[in-house]
């Protein structure tokens, strides 16, 4: 049998596994502090769901998981975790709107895989139902800011108005009809280059005047010159108002009328967040207003809503890059036990009761090959206990960065350990 | 469109998914004080791994969710964490023994639904790679004790040895090759009574002077008793050992030669948790030896390895039963601007700054809609900033319990909920 991970799949090591969970409860403590809480839903979806025509589209459809069970029900495990959650709040009208919820959990794509392309991959939104002002995405960008600050990523914050964008395409001379694909290729200007998405516009049939304006109202600076192309817009009148709330809460965003976001079921503020020098390139996490999908899938009730997503395996990356230096297992202490397991079972209950991440050998092997082992895991402290120590009963404690041992009572040992080893 | 769950397969609502990220984060902590590290596998796995003989075995597999990738690549869902665990072992032969590992995470099984048996279900894996000696079954059995008194389950903890049955099966007149299909029967024997397992013994050919004994021999009273019907026994040897380090370490268990449990790859000790005075009959957490089980599956090596597996949602249940009255959202605070929106939100970020859970109306609606609405969602206090407190610069804040209200300043009321909340 050959022993490898599904295709596209892969395994954590302790060591990649422990800055995950520090992320995930970084991000989690966040969610809480601004009133997010947590929900879950399974991983397995119906297929009827997944596959309806106001959830996730096509494309995504084409790479979804599909499988029956042995009632010959139609299954697929689920692609992404807003349909879920539109599912979710559909099945729960007993909540009271608003409703600010979050949910951690593994999604699957059947697509061609990448360097950061996966076909199982952790995702963890925020949203808020039942919000129409721009209060909701204020407090959205504010959460993401304070995440990056706490997980310490330096990030730019990026934000622009569906509404404008369709405004502006009005202002160019794009036909409605068209909007939404000519604002799929604006959404690869960063990626590809102005000649490409050029190129793509003329395939698609846009006019060279439509063109020529489209690629220079992208390329204006600020807020204020779009909006003197604007008579009356929406767009611009809410994208101040989130200016305003965003000033108050002193949250770094930046306006980019050039920033379009793929997923068609956006309507109007959308958000995406890029880590500062690393050489993670692609959004790290991304969000914006959705105020119909859910009702459409429904097909019943008014829930405005806005999201925001963030993607734990990019992120993992961008924090793996910077903490070249991570704990390998979680151990603060290992016990060597020379002849004297019996007395170290005790010793390491103490240790574990001071609430000390204790380990200690069980094996019975020698000290030498104990401490290579405890070494080659990075352990940071070992404590020996022989017949020497029994007999004056205190206990070798050993650093195992300088190599220095002290002989030191349980009490010593405690109180050392304490202070060097960080708070769990 | 039909809105539902796939079968056998269930949401989660905040006031119960913080219960369960209440029991999750113990048993982590717990796991990482006895100094366990994460690792984490992927839901999806070759269906060549889930399907070798050495894996769950033929009845576990009929119960798998089956499918294929674009690629035609024949894959499984994992019904269990511990084939996965045993596939990472084998991919990952730099690591040093002994390794300590935990792993919490969704299993499937396509079979039969009922109350407590889902298709959906987490379980939380603790395992000891590399140890043969009874040290790494007493540890796993301190740490089930621990965890459970942290939870706040009140168990019973009963351990057993596979070696131990075999004797006595032998002592019994039962031949070799009945000895796995006998032991499947004993399992049986606490759930379905004595006249039950006799009568299923007899269908399986077991003569009846081999039934009587079997019977009297489980019916015996402590380990000296069954000590004595066997000359040199290393069941026997192993228990005893077992015991001593348990009553070191300070552990409650109770050895119990009738306890059996069903899986076949199980080598020496098994064990078993039961809560008491709970309507959770079923058993909420076990595992045991398993020395054959990596290396054969892997087909090299030499791998002697105790588990045990934590099942979350019986767990649970039998939390929510004793915790009726828990939290409904996250939010400590809520905040209701009185056409106050942007002072609020400056109030906000000075409570979120301060590490208090806090929310506030984004929406615009009147005072009394906010109480009814904080008071549904039993959000301990509610902040309201009119008119009147902004002239004196300070705030009602109301406890939602006794309808007190009093006019603070910002500094009073952080030090008040500061007190009156629970640390997060």
């Amino acid at each position: 049998m050959e022993l490898q991970n599904a295709k596209g799949t892969r395994d954590f090591l302790p060591k990649e596994k422990i800055v995950r969970n520090d992320i995930q409860n970084a991000l989690a403590n966040v969610f809480e502090l601004y009133g997010f809480s947590p929900f879950e839903t399974p991983v397995i979806e119906r297929y009827e769901i997944l596959s309806s025509k106001y959830a996730g589209g096509e494309e995504i459809l084409k790479e979804s998981f599909q499988f029956r069970d042995q009632g010959n029900r139609d299954l697929g495990l689920r692609y992404d975790l807003t349909v879920p959650l539109a599912r979710f709040i559909g099945m729960n009208s007993q909540m009271k709107m608003p409703v600010k919820l979050y949910q951690m959990g593994n999604v699957f794509r059947d697509g061609p895989i990448s360097a950061s392309r996966y076909r199982q991959f952790m995702q963890c939104d925020v949203d808020i139902i039942g919000v129409k002002t721009m209060l909701a995405e204020a407090e959205l960008l504010s959460l993401a800011s304070e995440a990056f600050q706490r997980i310490g990523i330096d990030v730019e914050i990026r934000f622009n108005n569906r509404k404008l964008l369709n405004e502006l395409l009005d202002w160019c001379g794009v036909k409605k009809e068209s909007h939404d694909t000519v604002i799929l290729s604006v959404d690869k200007l960063e990626k590809f280059g102005a000649t490409e998405v050029e190129k793509e516009l003329h395939g698609k049939g846009i006019s060279h005047d439509a063109i020529a304006r489209i690629m220079d109202v992208l390329s204006m600076k600020g807020i204020d010159k779009i909006g003197k192309l604007l008579k009356k817009s929406e767009g611009i009148k809410e994208i101040e108002e989130l200016e305003k709330f965003l000033s108050i809460l002193g949250v770094n965003a930046r306006f980019d009328q050039s920033l379009a976001r793929g997923l068609s079921y956006y309507t109007g503020t959308v958000f995406e967040v890029a880590a500062r020098e690393s050489s993670v390139k692609s959004t790290i996490c991304a969000g914006g207003r959705y105020d119909r999908m859910i009702s459409s899938l429904l097909g019943r009730g008014d829930y405005p809503a806005v999201g925001i997503s963030f993607g734990l395996d990019r992120i993992h990356d961008a924090v793996c890059e910077k903490r070249k230096i991570g704990k390998k297992v979680v151990s603060g202490v290992y016990i060597i036990p020379i002849n004297t397991a019996e007395v170290c079972l005790k010793i390491l209950n103490l240790l574990r009761s001071s609430g000390i991440h204790s380990d200690m050998d069980f094996s019975g092997r020698g000290p030498s090959k104990n401490l290579d082992y405890a070494n080659s895991l990075s352990i940071p402290y070992v404590i020996l206990i022989g017949k020497k120590e029994l007999e004056k009963e205190k206990m070798t404690l050993r650093d195992m960065k300088t190599g220095k041992e002290e002989m030191l009572k349980i009490d010593e040992v405690i109180k050392r350990l304490k202070q060097s080893l960080p708070e769990e």
